[in-house]
């Protein structure tokens, strides 16, 4: 029988483990699906550079050497970034090719134009490895799930912002600190921005929010707050309140529109995932018939990450030996509006400083009344001649009500300072 | 365009939920399978008994009316047992038919002849709702993580031994007064003996290593040992070393063969499976590329298992609609050894109550010592004049090793006895 032939376009973390998952599974590839799979090419910048253990004869910077090999029958896009991935994408699909890509910043934006692109061609996009790295989480729910009216997704889709808050909540660190080690131990990034400012984290919202209510949601409709201000004292609150603090995305679908949000949120320490710690990342679901499900594992890392490309193009290779390339494309057949950020409902733990005098309590509640939201506890602490400082947990209100509450508290003599503003699960 | 047809045999539970879910979901079925879906029969015992809601002229008692209608292509088995079941799923097979299962029992006995059979005539026999009902675990195996060598699959796959233990940590209940109220609240049958003796966890458990290790495990391969003997005393002691008991499906692939069992065990607060409460269900997977991976839910219920269930039936209607049936069927390519559950060795927490003199440890860890037990800790607790309890935890030992050892011990006269013997995680 023939082979199976791959390229592979990319060879940083990702395209390795890909490449080496490749050679160690060689043997079993023909009980999978049938006949043996082989990386053909290897698309990258610079050919010339020393890559151990990879074959050089199979790297090329030609990207027309692979688009015009018609042995080539499916195309791993690895490479990450808007173009040329984009571009290589569209034209491996409308060349007959099928797809498999990691890449969730592309998806996140034009999702929507691959997907038609994939559909016209009657040919597979498919992209396990983009939401929560290794976690089995987009067949699940296009599929196992498909029965499902899927209400809520919330996630832990971000392992650093989670490394770093595990480590501030069990070794009492501080956001820098934590920070620091995460570098150093190769979970963050140099620039760290689009971890701890849950942009990494939106992005993945964006996908799953599509496929869950299966109506298009792009990264620009994901309200995304990081989790750089994150204090010891929220911790120490948080612990109090028999809660943790985890950097959650979570999707709503509502009768007036879709919401989704990344943010740092208190959540109750018996919730399942609460207890997701260091790295982990995890996905919760809930559905009107299986109610809640939860999935959990590694959401980046070479070879957690190579394991999800990897079900994909065995998925591939099964599609192509029946015939039956494109079964399952884009499931985005509603068309829901988005919900302004402003009109979501959260409750809120604030925490501010405040004049030690009489009346401060009186003057902050009638402002909160004034705007629309309701207090269900307040806890006075740290009482000094200097000030004293305020805990309070709100109700459900409306983002906008809650902003413009604090625009007028900012303002007022008798509070010195609004020093925390976390939403609680 | 025609609509898909399908026959239910069963109108239990599950195939209430099933009926329901497919009445529910008629809208959006034309956009997940590009037709309708019409529940066109139902396979009852008695036709005359008062269903409602359910249209009285899709009953039949009648097989043949079933297995000879060319326009059913999908047969949905929630009956359970294993006859007639059997016969008819290889009945329909051989028919042409497509057939979607949640029995255990009989995939957990007839799994290679059912699969076999579908295999033969190109068709899927799907059953993602036989282990952890509504949880996607089956399908996440045998695609997702099919680049990955699974060496390590444990579960808590049933719900109601999960409750009672819950129950038994949280409220301190016994367990009869635990088993008492998941009786009252539906989670336990009349007769409860294949839930608290592990039988139905092994059911499940057989199906899984099957899958996970890609060689056929059968129920009579499954070592079972229930969760009647757990006391309040070893609650007490499992809280004490940070730990919870639960009732472990646990499945290893190792060098000398496959082990798979189901008995009580402790494990770690810190291990996401503690955490898994009530009668939630959680699978938890190690495989060499993803690394470790957990999937939580429903393992029962009318419309978990029925999402389950549905998910097949979208699944198999995507295949007749590209014409690919039988695209992923039986993954059992290797042909394993399973170990003979004597040589599979665990940690083991004991408790005994013996005479208090002196001299007594001493005989006791000779006698282990003399059977190969390693000692990893011993406390002494409850000294009184009359004996004392000991509480012992071993290194990892064969499990015919403590037995030989306990076996000796029995006969002491100073040990008046053996009160616990629990494996550890």
């Amino acid at each position: 029988m023939e082979k199976m032939k791959a390229a592979l376009l990319g060879l940083g973390t990702v395209g390795s483990g890909v490449y080496k998952l490749v050679q160690k599974r060689s043997d079993e590839m023909v009980h999978l699906i049938g006949t043996e799979l082989e990386i053909s090419k290897i698309l990258v910048h610079n050919i010339k550079k020393e890559r151990p253990g990879v074959d050089s004869a199979l790297l090329t910077d030609n990207w027309k050497e692979i688009i015009e090999d018609p042995e080539i029958q499916i195309v791993i896009e690895v490479m990450g970034g808007i173009e040329p991935a984009r571009t290589m994408i569209l034209e491996a699909l409308n060349a007959g090719k099928n797809v498999v890509t990691a890449n969730k910043d592309l998806l996140a934006v034009h999702g929507k134009e691959l997907l038609d692109t994939a559909e016209k061609n009657e040919r597979d996009l498919l992209f396990e490895a983009a939401v929560a790295g290794g976690i089995p989480i987009i067949r699940p729910m296009k599929q196992c799930l498909a029965a499902n009216d899927i209400t809520e997704a919330i996630g832990i889709v971000n392992g650093t912002t989670n490394y770093i808050l595990t480590k501030m909540f069990e070794e009492d660190m501080s956001f820098e600190e934590a920070l620091a080690q995460a570098t150093e131990l190769g979970y963050a990034e140099a620039d760290p921005t689009a971890d701890v400012e849950g942009l990494d984290a939106g992005r993945k919202m964006a996908i799953m929010a599509s496929i869950a209510f299966h109506s298009r949601v792009v990264f620009d409709d994901v309200y995304t707050e990081g989790i750089t201000k994150i204090t010891a004292q929220d911790v120490a609150y948080a612990k109090e309140f028999h809660s943790v603090i985890k950097l959650l995305g979570v999707a709503h679908n509502t009768e007036d529109g879709i919401e989704v949000a990344v943010h740092p949120m208190l959540i109750d320490v018996d919730h399942p995932l609460a207890s997701v710690r260091d790295s982990f990342n995890a996905v919760f679901v809930h559905g009107d018939a299986v109610d809640d499900a939860m999935f959990y594992g590694r959401g980046a890392g070479e070879f957690p990450t190579a394991s999800a490309v990897m079900g994909d193009v065995i998925d591939v290779a099964r599609n192509l030996k029946y015939g039956c390339t494109g079964r399952i494309s884009c499931t985005c057949y509603r068309d829901l509006k988005i919900k302004s950020f402003e009109d979501v409902k959260n409750r809120f733990f604030l925490r501010m400083q405040v004049a030690n005098e009489p009346g401060v309590l009186a003057q902050i509640a009638k402002v909160f009344g004034d705007h629309k939201v309701s207090i269900a506890r307040v806890v006075q602490k740290k009482v000094e001649a200097s000030g004293a400082e305020l805990v309070i947990g709100t109700e459900k209100v409306k983002e906008r009500h809650l902003k413009s509450a604090l625009d007028v508290l900012k303002q007022m003599d008798s509070i010195h300072e609004v020093s925390s503003i976390i939403r609680e699960y």
